[in-house]
């Protein structure tokens, strides 16, 4: 097999930067009309056979009645136990997420949709464990809630694949994350040297 | 005159949605090469002839040694009273957000460049007095830092004028404010009776 399968957020965010209110609350994006061909989701769902949730998340679904789909893998992130009765189709990782990458990387399949929350994400991330970001960006502000990535200081150069503008102003960009392993390399390193204090002075010097 | 003079956020912020580091830095932006065109920034300034800005990030721009362009007015908003000096070309707005509006709106004049921080930003958008947002996302992940608009739950629908990607991967998103005043109005008045808990009950259910 020469594919190598990729982990990939696939997520929506307002247009400030959240994935959810700070109750989970999704009314800001459940509440639009659903467009034709809904963002393209459907071909990216057929693109994946496995999706990796964080445990907030899984807890959240259980309770909220989700069903998980018997064609997919789901993966749960957890420091905590499992619960009594995990659903068909869910399988609990203890592994640590360079360990699980590597497995699920060797197996044969379709890429993997890493769905969230911002922890999972987070985590995954400084382990340079994403290939790509597909961000749903919603035009409405919604002021504050759930960062799309745990908050750390981070430097992640990511590289444009597209942009794209959907009709009800949604713009869907879809980056790959340019480094991965060693991803937070401070930036002196890939720029010449004196650039950045010249840069920045002469941006900051007249206002 | 005809022209209504608009008041526009024209402002970079990373791929995770923040405007600057914690401590302010932004290291992430000034230290890219400069493209050709600067996001058109140019062609920008030339369309306004007043800025407003915040008092902290007045405080930071004395800080680093800016300098004001005379050619521009300067409002600075601030709670505590002005330094002793004010730069020339500078003033220090005693009025509320919506006296000045009504008042900079009835002078002739070009439009206005809300410059930032994010405090003065959610004081104008709260109070409906902002016209539209250009925002330039450009293609790193921070982390943490100061949020675009200062962090209380809100819900501001925007319309979107347009998606511009430039060759670094800068994404200009370009949106009009959909409603001012009131604009923080629940999503239940502009939707169908049932959708949202239609749409939200098949997005959540199968995962």
């Amino acid at each position: 097999m020469t594919h190598r399968r990729k982990i990939i957020v696939h997520i929506a965010t307002s247009a400030d930067g959240y994935i959810a209110r700070l109750d989970g609350s999704l009314d800001w994006l459940t509440s639009r009309p659903a467009p034709e061909g809904f963002y393209g989701l459907p071909e990216f769902s057929r693109s994946v056979d496995a999706k990796i949730i964080g445990r907030k998340t899984f807890d959240l679904s259980v309770q909220m009645g989700a069903h998980f789909s018997a064609n997919d893998a789901h993966y749960v992130f957890s420091r905590r136990p499992p619960p009594a009765s995990v659903p068909a189709g869910v399988e609990f990782v203890t592994q640590s997420i360079v360990a699980f990458t590597e497995r699920v990387r060797k197996d044969a399949g379709k890429n993997i949709w890493l769905m969230g929350g911002g922890e999972i994400i987070g985590a995954f991330l400084d382990e340079g464990a994403i290939d790509e970001f597909i961000i749903s960006v919603v035009p409405t502000f919604i002021g504050e809630g759930i960062p799309l990535i745990a908050q750390r200081h981070r430097e992640v150069p990511l590289r444009l694949r597209s942009a794209r503008p959907f009709p009800d102003g949604v713009v869907q960009l879809h980056y790959d994350v340019a480094t991965k392993r060693g991803a937070r390399v401070t930036s002196p390193s890939r720029r010449p040297p004196g650039s950045a204090s010249k840069r920045s002075s002469s941006r900051r010097r007249t206002i």
